[in-house]
């Protein structure tokens, strides 16, 4: 039944297993276009054997100390609870360097070095959404080897957060005990998306992380009267984002963690919330990828390329109207299939 | 030289140009696409004439007043400079209902009857983009039509508010003295587009109105560090963003409000930044709307339709990876005008 290729991923031993993660992600990552081909055909045999990872997404500013608290709860996770924990990244700058600063292992070193745990750093190179694409596939690769927890990390800057966020059936916030960072986050969107809200470091200083906590919770609930599905502070109060302070260095608090994540897993599944969330994150995906496509063809046309040198310096000039022109060069990239066809 | 139609617009009397207004507007608002080609050329005609108002935004949610202290100001400008004033409305529910709350001559009775001022309510129907092209073309209409300044206004809900902020050279955001508006304006993203905060109603509590304009001021320089080109708070301080207060009703602080204008004017006029604003504000509308045909047309296309139901059914059943079906309904797109071609 199954095709070929995905066999020693799902019954291999444990090195057998990693060579073929690995083969099979870089396979995903491919940019050929007959590899492309394969990489469906591979995604689609991969499916029945996903989604029961728990998917938890992890953002922070850098310097919040993600890697000491991905390392903590790993290792927490691989000795006290018997998991595969696998950690992916998506790192923004890799999509403009080419290079990644994320999820290299030389980061978690103890991590990295248990039977259990899986670190792939962030894809490079492309747009954010391709790169996002990438992780997001990665991690059907880990569910179908038999990893049980999937970390995808980003940092706090630009719209990272929103992928990640976009495939993640629970997202957590680090940040620091200090206020600042507070208006920030909301400025940004993010906050609003945490289901969980994490400030760390709270050792070096346990009444900033205490205010912080505070004013934070006060925060969301302002927040969340509008708009995040899986919140409701008003009716029902199916879930109301938390706020816990933890030192991820000292390991202190890990495992208050992994209960407020176990109790909103336990409140996904009992309400039919989890299939919902990643019904509307697959959907949404597909979206995604249909809008990028859309635009990289009409970037490509020729006609299109012949045109818009001109009409965008007459709409910079203020000689076109800028729906004028967009009329014209939607045109122009019809003219040439119907000149074609006539 | 002029396209024969735009010349009662440029040249007719009062009532001549009011006719001619109305009947241009009429046709930038047609859906029916013989008119669009019509459309198109009476805005072409009209380019060379318009981009000497100022075009102003204004926003707030419902309730702050906006219809007094436009009223206000506009009468202001109209007795105290000799200014002709346009009033255009984007409306966010004219969306939706195809009915418009916004903008009706009821609501500003006595600027209604200015000879000097024009007021349009929001055209309705279709997309926020679709309704946002609309105001923005009968905006060009009003410049040719010689009114020196251009008021758009939008209630403080949904992306109504970028759609102005990107079509007008000054933002301004109403708020009512309490604290707590604040932080949903800062979470919608709204508060770091405002060029300028008016907190109205300032007659009613004094004291609340000098403490939110303090905790506004505090948090726009927290804002204002990143993004918006046309800020600075370090380098140079082209411009900070102000906040004042004022009471519409009681036309106090109306004058203030336009001298603040005026000094941004004169900032963005001096340092080429009203030039650069326009061709970003240009530029970008003209990608907005290829993106918006892009998937109108997509959606419409037989093939996508014909698999569309199918394949969204799989993704949302996760039987199918939201990449694969992506490509696949991008395939079908081309392939149809490919069969075409064979």
């Amino acid at each position: 039944m199954n095709h070929p290729s995905i066999d020693p991923l799902l019954h291999g031993s444990s090195a057998v297993r990693r060579r073929a993660m690995a083969k099979a992600i870089t396979l995903l990552e491919s940019t050929r276009p007959d590899h492309r081909a394969q990489a469906d055909e591979l995604l689609t045999a991969l499916l029945p054997h996903t989604g029961r990872a728990l998917r938890l997404g992890i953002s922070g500013v850098p310097g919040v100390g993600k890697s000491t608290f991905i390392e903590a709860l790993g290792l927490h996770l691989i000795r006290e609870h018997a998991l595969k924990v696998a950690v992916l990244a998506i790192d923004p700058s890799s999509t403009v360097s080419g290079g990644s600063i994320l999820g290299d292992k030389t980061r978690m070193e103890q991590l990295s070095n248990e039977q259990n745990a899986y670190i792939r750093p962030s894809p490079s190179g492309g747009t954010l959404g391709g790169v996002a694409e990438k992780t997001r596939e990665s991690m059907l690769v880990c569910e179908a080897a038999g990893y049980n927890v999937v970390i995808v990390e980003t940092v706090g800057v630009g719209q990272s957060e929103i992928a990640v966020h976009g495939m993640t059936d629970m997202f957590c916030v680090l940040q620091l005990p200090n206020a600042g960072d507070d208006l920030q986050a909301i400025k940004k969107g993010v906050m609003e998306l945490a289901d969980l809200v994490v400030i760390n470091k709270a050792d070096i200083d346990p009444h900033a992380a205490m205010r912080a906590q505070a004013q934070i919770t006060s925060s969301l609930r302002l927040l969340m009267l509008h708009g995040n599905p899986d919140h409701d502070w008003k009716a029902g109060l199916v879930w109301r984002p938390k706020v816990i302070t933890l030192s991820a260095l000292k390991g202190e608090g890990v495992d208050e963690f992994w209960a407020v994540v176990s109790e909103f897993r336990a409140m996904q599944t009992g309400s039919g919330r989890l299939t919902a969330r990643r019904e509307r994150q697959a959907l949404a995906w597909m979206w995604e990828r249909i809008d990028a496509g859309l635009k990289h063809a009409f970037r490509q046309h020729p006609q299109v390329q012949a045109l818009l040198p001109r009409l965008q310096a007459e709409v910079a000039g203020g000689r076109l109207a800028p729906s004028t022109a967009a009329r014209n060069l939607l045109a122009a990239q019809m003219d040439k299939a119907q000149a074609a066809i006539d």
